[in-house]
């Protein structure tokens, strides 16, 4: 039984990296099963749903795995240097594990579209939290975490496609500001 | 010669719409033949480069309209609500015109990072001088203007994925705090 659990845990893995380095539609069933280097018949198994099924999962193990990122870390700027690590280690491919499945397939399945946007809700429910721990009010929270969400994820995109982490860093340095603004 | 120029216009107009719904991997030459009404042949006469050419064309294409966009308008909130607008009557299918193409292409082509770069370069410049009649000093502008397009990229991304306007809108409001404390 461990074996099986295994396979499947492979095969999701593999496809969370396939998904978020090149989107839903760059991605093939043969690749997933091929980099995870499992039997062919494994995947229709574990995954009866195919390959959105499979998107689905991925987004909420890469939802999962971020929010865990940013309950472990005190400050926003720890936050973003982790993200500037994998983009800068992966050569620039890592970036956000749910926008590249949201813009490219959340318009074509809803089932798509409803995972990335329960990542995207939980990912602000803790950074409502970490602003309320930081003193802004109860009621300006959640508006300021959407901008600040909404920022981290324009600073990725622009970093993955200037292949430069300087707008990470900016944007950190403008949220401080923003952040310290409302407290 | 009319005739001609209008089906390279037309080819290039459905092949920038369809890269902008869903992505560079979704799109298929045939679809853009198809939806374009144009005989086949002619994509490759007038795009010999195929898919990539089109694509990277297409970027600097959407990328001078958003550019001209940016221009006439003297408020970002304005800028904001042209693409809330785009966004709801296209039922949440066309957002930032350059981010999908971005993530889900540009790490495997450096011609199509490349236009990317440029795409968010230019609007980067329009912002530089947006701010600096808006009173920010001219050393702040152009870091500031970095975060004021990731925050807007972001914000179209989590509307899309949303399918609501709300972070459009709160990130309008957001950036004019930060704005107004930057004059």
């Amino acid at each position: 039984m461990a074996k099986r659990g295994e396979t499947r845990a492979r095969l999701l893995s593999t496809a969370a990296t396939l998904f978020r380095t090149q989107g839903y539609h760059a991605t093939g069933l043969n690749q997933v099963v091929e980099e995870g280097r499992v039997p062919k018949g494994s995947l229709y198994f574990h995954f009866p749903g195919g390959k959105e099924q499979l998107a689905v999962e991925s987004v909420a193990l890469a939802a999962g795995e971020v929010r865990a990122s940013l309950r472990a870390v005190d400050d926003l700027d720890g936050v973003l240097e982790l993200f500037a690590e994998h983009l800068v280690e992966s050569d620039f491919r890592r970036g956000c594990p749910v926008a590249t499945v949201a813009l490219d397939a959340a318009g074509e399945s809803e089932r798509i579209r409803a995972a990335c946007a329960s990542a995207y809700a939980s990912w602000s429910e803790v950074l409502v939290e970490f602003l309320v721990r930081q003193g802004v009010a109860v009621d300006r929270a959640p508006g300021l975490a959407t901008t600040v969400l909404a920022a981290v994820e324009g600073a990725l995109l622009l970093t993955k496609t200037r292949r430069d982490v300087a707008p990470l860093r900016q944007v950190a340095a403008d949220l401080r500001v923003l952040i310290e603004g409302a407290m």
